[in-house]
């Protein structure tokens, strides 16, 4: 029986099974010319291991995509947790303005339907892996740091006021503030949950549970996580990921993707830096758990220590590079009348950056904490079987992120942050 | 002839004029009935002395009110300056969410047409006069810090994260942001154009020269507005008047009334108070222009250092006690879960007192900067007829004010930068 046709802007929510998925292609133009219209020898596979959304694989002999569809409800609990399906729509926004800013590094979008919640976009094929694992496997990226600065430095700043007028950049502040339901999520697990005694928390037990309640009393660390709560909150800087770990990139040796940005809207961007450099400190953590006979890891842990340096330092870079360059850009933040010489442009710059390196240190600190005595644990500790070595692990990491939520605005420079890790883990 | 039958959400825009102000007011039910009906003895009185729209008073021998209407250009310069008049759409649910949460400073709307960008509402009757003019004319308002004080803590903290979930403070942010043309008036007005040559910009000429021209060239001046103009830009805190200058509260003895919050959006809460504190220095700085023989506005001085001081101090009481009685409100910047203990809750407000401060007086600067050498002056000053002595108070408040805004993270209380000002004026 031929599939009824449909407009993909006139259909009805329908959660995808394989069957009505390939009649979903059938019946959808830009899909079935994607695969040259020979749709016969389609295959499919389910593939969403996350918490929130179908993801499938659909590859045929000529082409493949993937077709990811937001569900009304966080997938991984059931029902009972319902979850605007339109984050998809934020998602797909998102996609479509990162890979306009900086299409080296975000998979394509085909098509998008907002009532279906549906977004078919780039299958990044094998080898490309999730980060998180590349990093667990202790795999060397060397063109992970000049990738992600890039994507971060042109999608923060062509989003923020240095590039926009202001406004564009209140008419994107007021779309993304739809994305309201996802920033909750977050406000709730990485600024709130640590902090207090939740049902969701939990961390390797009986090891760390003195260091967990020793966060929940710490008044300092309290009063640092509620600036950073409400710069999360009330900040619009630039149009974040908003989760951009390391289970959000892609990678093969050459090619570095980002993917999944339904947390998008506008907010401050040392969240997305803090989020890469954080999810790469507790890699760093988790590699004496991963250490065996064969490989001490004393080499990757350098790698990625290294990575962390050359990410900031070349973001930096690129950012205010592109800032250098654009004197006749609409960025209304600096006005080159008023900021008409070398000097001041130089004082300018130095302390956007050094604010920003602040941010990011809070955040990526705030991102570890998380992950340790939160509600979602990282593989990179979770994939450490034995208890003792994993909370040995998580400990040094929770101290490191303590100390650089409390001491970030000491640090000038990224080199710092190393230096003080190296120091503490001799 | 009687006049035809209005529906006032269908009306199209048209500028008022005497005539239709009557047609409209008799085809407004929420109008008629305000007057009792007897609208026969209606007299009506254009009053808008400000740049950007009608004011009409109308008065019956039974009741009052004024209209309101908001040109689609700016008045005082014509059709060439055009501006949105959904400006008054803003002023509109600004008034009705302050009236709501201060009804006793804020006058009551009667009526609202968004048509017609056209509101009604109470008219302050005298004697009620604009405060500005009652600091030039020397006169004492016994409890004007103590209102305005509670209008600023009622209005601010219940619009913030401290009273609002982040659902209600996103909804109400992305409205706001539609008011963006008026924002960007202030981004000009304030933070640009007095730091560099602009047609607008006048000051008092040849006197203050080589003043305009110092704050063009100041660097560090520079790097401090910038930060001022992103917090005004990027933060979205609380809902703000927006213009709380002191032409914009009419005052007697007994009432304080803040009106034309036209500007209003979601934007640092220390733009407003600084505002208002900013005028009250330029009102002190004018005095002496205003002293003669009769009185030397000694005493005068003092007291509106008494109420810049009573002003902050009463509004840190009222606002940190409705933070201390919010334990049960759905604010959720600070969780009672986590923010659990006394030592805390005190660390806590102190940081958000401090920081609240430090923009007060970073914005409260701005605002005295650009009454000087930025295009809109004020009558404190220009009503000094002398221009040697006029520049003389407004060479002082301009160095004040340059002070103030480089060194305002030193000041630990208001009470400091009072005693900085009384020291230098020695």
């Amino acid at each position: 029986m031929p599939a009824p046709p449909m407009e993909s802007s006139s259909n009805q929510f329908r959660p995808l099974d394989h069957h009505y998925l390939v009649e979903y292609i059938k019946a959808t133009p830009a899909l079935c010319s994607h695969f040259g219209n020979k749709l016969d020898d389609m295959k499919i596979k389910e593939v969403g291991d996350g918490n929130l959304n179908f993801v499938f694989i659909v590859v045929s002999p000529s082409a493949s995509l993937v077709i990811k569809q937001a569900l009304p409800y966080v997938r991984s609990i059931g029902e009972s947790w319902p979850m605007s399906k339109e984050r998809s729509y934020f998602e797909a926004e998102a996609l479509r303005e990162q890979g306009r800013l900086c299409p080296a590094h975000v998979p394509k979008v085909y098509h998008y339907d907002r009532n279906m919640s549906l977004i078919g976009m780039r299958y990044l094929e094998p080898p490309h892996i999730i980060l998180r694992k590349g990093l667990i496997a202790g795999i060397e990226y060397p063109l992970l740091a000049e990738h992600i600065s890039e994507f971060m430095a042109r999608t923060l700043f062509f989003t923020s006021l240095l590039s926009l007028t202001t406004t564009q950049h209140k008419s994107s502040v007021a779309k993304f503030c739809g994305n309201m339901e996802l920033c909750r999520l977050t406000e709730q697990v990485i600024f709130s949950d640590p902090y207090k005694v939740s049902q969701h928390n939990h961390w390797t037990s009986p090891y760390l549970d003195r260091d967990a309640e020793a966060v929940r009393e710490d008044n300092i660390l309290k009063l640092e996580v509620a600036e950073l709560k409400s710069r999360f909150c009330e900040r619009a800087q630039a149009l974040i990921h908003g989760d951009l770990h390391t289970g959000s990139v892609m990678v093969t040796r050459d090619s570095t993707q980002v993917i999944d940005p339904e947390f998008s809207f506008y907010g401050p961007m040392g969240f997305d830096i803090g989020a890469f450099i954080g999810n790469l400190f507790l890699a760093y953590f988790a590699q004496d758990g991963h250490a065996n006979h064969g490989n001490d890891r004393k080499l990757y842990k350098e790698w990625i220590l290294k990575t962390i340096v050359e990410t900031w330092s070349l973001f930096d870079k690129k950012f205010t590079a592109l800032w250098d360059d654009s004197n006749n850009s609409s960025g209304e933040a600096y006005l080159p009348e008023i900021y008409n010489n070398g000097e001041l442009q130089l004082l300018v710059k130095r302390k956007y950056m050094k604010d920003l390196l602040h941010d990011t240190l809070g955040f990526a600190a705030a991102k570890m904490i998380r992950r340790i005595v939160g509600v979602a644990h990282v593989e990179d500790f979770e994939s450490i079987s034995d208890a003792a070595t994993r909370a040995r692990c998580e400990g040094q990491a929770l101290h490191v992120a303590k100390m650089i939520m409390k001491e970030r605005r000491k640090f000038e420079a990224i080199t710092g942050v190393v230096s003080a890790i190296k120091e503490f883990h001799k």
